[in-house]
């Protein structure tokens, strides 16, 4: 009953439980000194907010020493491990440790951007789009925004004190703000170090969002400008013994996104489409990886990464399901929107503006119900799980968006997305065959098990073909894995895709209308009404509880506060520090519960009381992986890594008595580079003393 | 809306629609009459009843000739066609067709029932648990029907019209009504015909609870007595022509389960609970059969079976998800409930024994809710998916059960199931070890998932073994997988068990005690409270409605009414016949869209417009598969098989609109056994020209 009363106060009186993910320029710092007597400064907040790196797969970092060295965790580097690893050399079981910075190694496709300078554009884009109507506003949205972003790049160009910036626009409060959001780019991200993964992942999926915990999830990367080691003076500098039991922590991080403030149908389109779908196909593809990665070494390598990440995925949706069936959710749900409709009721102007926003959004779900299934899979990628497919899709749209004015081009092949697009398709990122007949073929099969075998374009593509045979010729005759042959086509005259013979390319354009045709019926009858409705109820909001509330999380630059605190789990209380001395207690000697020979080897020299991985109040979600964790001077304490069980129902809701973040304790980092893996160069340089060996 | 409408008359006024599976006892005859002019006499009932055959496996068939012919699905036997094939002879493959009786095959563990009688025990089953708490009812109801049962039994032995008969207790009405059903048994089943399995099941799973339809899913059987083919007088005849759209049509037969009589917070548990941890399990293990079986020829014959079955489950799964979270079927079902709970609360006595019945029923599912993943993976063997550790259970508890005087025993080991149990246990079914280990390793890889790696009982199996590791020791080291062996256990001294050394059945011991402590929860604060509080409601729902309503499905033998109709999907009207000629256009030559080389070759001497499979509004469900369809003049029109997708929320209502059963039409199999395979023999026997011939 307690989280029901707490949980009616997020948007009435926000601030009495440690909730919340901030901007950096609506930060709660009055309520944080009330409550924990800590006053944070604009400089502490400018600092920290330089010092913060967001890495575009979809990771936090942050900055550890003013040669460009990010701090971020082991599971946001596993892809760059697994691009950069082959049967003779296995960077993910064995772990990276460049000797000299000559060593190390460049991440494929990894762009890391740090946050310069936010600007609002609420006005411009709400003058752009007013007496429009919903479909119309909606395109018209997306045209500014193209537009708005792509002048701030020209502009920043010129400025002599950042040079040239990505800008990307940021919709908070579900339209209630727009911002363009300035980012310095890393395109040369470098791998230094990485532990051994079987300790990084300890315990694997059965641990995953569990906690007590031993996941010594760390690595190091290296940003480089021109081909040198990058100059960044904003960094964090190291606390080795951690923050206290009870003391006021900070995270600061890109949480992915979170679901709020969505209306009650809108909870209810999750909990009744589209969770149980996700859940109930990637269920059935983890099999597929799981008894494929049984058939060989190599393949088990293979596998390790993208079903680490499927079964990453599986997990957090099951909790959101769970989430979304628990009574007491929808209860308060409907009681905060009841709240609110009453509130716009009983005036009549908001009435006027948003009286009928929820039914709007009602109506453009039930809508979405209809389509759902053939735009997941024409359109949003279940149909056609291909690597190779995705480089033949964003070639034949590339071909066809970029030839078009930026504003009228779908929005992913606007300039401002166009060097993340091209960093994707063209990195040297392996394509295993096997690996791509299994998830096109599944993919194909799910397409016809959902669409049906007479739907028309099932027929077309499996008339002669089963999904097996299918996938396994488009894959074997495509020349789509070599880099060089996707470069080609992406550099060169757009006839060339047009004309291609190449049969995943054409796989590409023959579904590319049916595709577009229902992600226009989605933008023009889902999107453009939600956008509208939205956009009504978050000025209603505002207007009714003014601006001291917090957004929707969208992959943009937030700050969390809290406290260093476990939780009681079924009336046992559970301690917020976990120590190395457990960990071995725990290893049974078979994966995922096997501990690196050189660990082993160690036992007897390490102290088995050095805390390892710890929990705290902080409110964050996935995309917070890897963020910084600061004390009140903001020195590193620690890095974020995962939340427990119940954390996964952050989606919906922060719940002050379960809701735990866990972190990767300083003390442990310093003793594997130290005195496991013998990485004094890093210790030094993390450490303020080898600054200068550069 | 108009589904609510007569959905609600499901209790107050039955009949209107086609709905119902309806005891032969208690057959609404002067609906029937009054809605279709149909006339049923006793003997008419009398003589299709004894024409019904209860499969054990969980199907239905009919009696098609004098000397034990059976006709069922082709789905029906796919167990036995398995249990008989190897990787030379591949039976569901290739099909089997006994030239004479003699090649008739037997078939390992099949068992068929023919209800000879029925006797209600209502009075003495309730006079036994008068006054008791519910805990001590709950448990000596049981003894009371293990009494009633081995008495019955025995008593049958002195019958000479009958000869000895199987007795077992049957709950109808949710506990309103105890029966004793008294069986014929047949343990001598062999295989006479069965088609190729890609055009008895043609279009797989894409295709499966779809309509239109063409799935030549028959089958036959002979059920053999002393060695000879038994004399059965009661049989059906087969109308060549079968029954005309918009004709009565009967189906007679055994469906599995429903639960349209739960209570809102019974289906809100499995809304919650039990279907989607059913989904996203047996989806991941999909995953694992479907890619293991693609590693060879023979891994894909052995996975076959199995994988439709889990298949078949899955897609019935997914149907009730959906029909659970459809907003409807819980309006309707909370005003239901709402009606009946006000009229009990109208009379004082009613609301005296039956007023808080629902919430007791609450409160037990909230228990149920918290022990559910524990009953479900120790007890109710998702946490041990092994034939091997189930002969090892079986063999365990039936040492300790059988030791006990017959009415203290675990129910499954009462005396009355101890031959199906032995008939399973001691049948020369295959065992492959490389799928065993894949099943039991995946289940214990989720009985550390869903319980957690610190539990205690997953401490002690995998303290140092992975599931992949203590898999492959059990089930290669144990000697269970010879029927010889267990049946020397089966049969000897107990304490054999007690001290063996095989390690499936040291497994099935050293989980024996905490399974059995769930299941005594389970059973005493659970089911107890479910069984006291559902008697009260059927007591006060008869005697409120009266007694003309049907019981939920309790794979006892049931008829239910109805015609020959297709229904309207999406506006478009589904013609209620398909025939031949568009089965050949269909074909991709692909699995499971292939056609045999046999149908290939016949097309140009065949009848494209043989009619093939049609649909129906008889209110069926699983279970049903198999049987008979008949006309007013009681003759076989055909064998239901399926039923479309809409059937599948058949399990909680009837939609008049929608819900169709799908059968084989007659002309298709003697096409099929006349023209295609050359069967006359068969032929004559069904058209009663060779009946004589024994």
């Amino acid at each position: 009953m307690r989280k029901l009363v707490l949980g009616l106060c997020l948007i009435a009186q926000p601030g009495l439980a440690d909730e919340g993910m901030w901007t950096f320029d609506n930060f709660p710092t009055a309520q944080v000194k009330q409550k924990y007597g800590v006053e944070l400064s604009d400089a502490w907040l400018k600092r920290l907010q330089r010092s913060v790196t967001r890495h575009e797969s979809g990771c936090t970092g942050s900055f550890v020493s003013p040669d460009g060295l990010v701090l971020t965790n082991h599971h946001c580097v596993m892809a760059c491990l697994a691009k950069l690893s082959s049967e003779q050399d296995d960077l993910v079981e064995n772990g990276f440790h460049a000797a000299t910075r000559a060593n190390e190694r460049r991440c494929p496709s990894e762009i890391i951007s740090v946050l310069v300078d936010t600007e609002e554009i609420t006005s411009q884009v709400n003058a752009s789009t007013a007496g429009l109507s919903k479909e119309q506003a909606n395109a018209v949205r997306k045209q500014t925004l193209s537009r708005l972003e792509a002048g701030c790049a020209e502009k920043s160009q010129e400025n002599r004190a950042t040079g040239p910036l990505a800008c990307e626009s940021v919709s908070l409060y579900q339209g209630g703000q727009y911002f363009l959001y300035k980012y310095k780019r890393y395109e040369d991200v470098r791998l230094a170090f990485a532990p051994h993964e079987s300790i990084a992942a300890f315990g694997g999926d059965p641990d995953n969002f569990n906690f007590p915990r031993w996941c010594l999830d760390f690595s190091l990367l290296r940003v480089y400008q021109d081909g040198k080691p990058a100059r960044t003076p904003h960094y964090l500098r190291l606390r080795p013994a951690g923050a206290r039991a009870g003391e006021p922590v900070f995270v600061a991080g890109h949480p992915g996104n979170t679901s709020r403030l969505l209306t009650v149908d809108q909870l209810a389109f999750q909990r009744d489409t589209s969770t149980s779908s996700y859940l109930i196909r990637n269920s059935e593809l983890r099999g597929r990886l799981t008894q494929w990665g049984k058939t060989g070494g190599e393949q088990l390598r293979i596998i390790q990464d993208p079903l680490n990440r499927l079964e990453n995925g599986l997990k957090a949706y099951r909790g959101l399901q769970r989430a979304l069936l628990d009574e007491r959710l929808f209860s308060q749900k409907k009681a905060q929107e009841a709240d609110l409709r009453r509130r716009v009721a009983g005036s009549a102007e908001l009435a006027r503006e948003a009286g009928a926003a929820w039914d709007e959004i009602a109506a453009a779900q039930e809508r979405y119900r209809q389509i759902y299934d053939r735009y997941l899979f024409l359109e949003s990628g279940a149909g056609f799980n291909s690597k190779l497919f995705d480089y033949a899709r964003v070639l034949v749209r590339g071909a066809a968006e970029r030839g078009k004015p930026n504003e009228q081009r779908l929005r992913e092949y606007s300039e401002s997305n166009l060097p993340k697009l091209a960093a994707s398709l063209l990195g040297a990122t392996p394509v295993y065959p096997d690996l791509e007949q299994l998830t096109f073929s599944f993919s194909l099969d799910k397409l016809r098990e959902t669409l049906g075998p007479d739907d028309p374009i099932v027929r077309r593509l499996l008339n002669k073909e089963s999904p097996e045979s299918l996938a396994e010729q488009l894959v074997t005759h495509t020349m789509l894995a070599d880099p060089a042959v996707r470069k080609t086509l992406w550099d060169g005259d757009p006839r060339a895709i047009a004309q291609s013979n190449d049969p995943m390319i054409a796989l590409a354009r023959e579904v590319d209308a049916e595709a577009r045709a229902v992600r226009r019926i989605y933008e023009d009858e889902v999107q453009a009404s939600v956008a509208a409705a939205q956009e009504k109820i978050a000025k209603a909001r505002f207007s009714l509880y003014g601006a001291n509330i917090y957004p929707d999380a969208a992959f943009t630059l937030r700050l969390s506060y809290g406290i260093v605190e476990g939780w009681v789990e079924k009336g046992k209380s559970i301690a917020p520090f976990t120590t190395l001395g457990r960990l071995y207690e725990r290893a049974t000697g078979r994966a995922p519960f096997r501990l690196p020979q050189v660990w082993l080897d160690a036992r007897e020299e390490l102290n088995p009381d050095t805390p390892f991985n710890y929990a705290t109040t902080n409110d964050i979600v996935g995309g917070n992986s890897g963020s910084p964790v600061v004390d009140a001077q903001g020195r590193l304490v620690g890095l974020a890594f995962d939340g427990n069980i119940h954390s996964i129902a952050g989606s919906y809701w922060y719940d002050p008595d379960k809701n735990r973040a866990t972190a990767v304790h300083p003390a442990i980092v310093l003793t594997a580079l130290r005195e496991v893996y013998g990485a004094h160069a890093l210790v030094q340089e993390i450490m303020g003393k080898g600054a200068s060996a550069q």
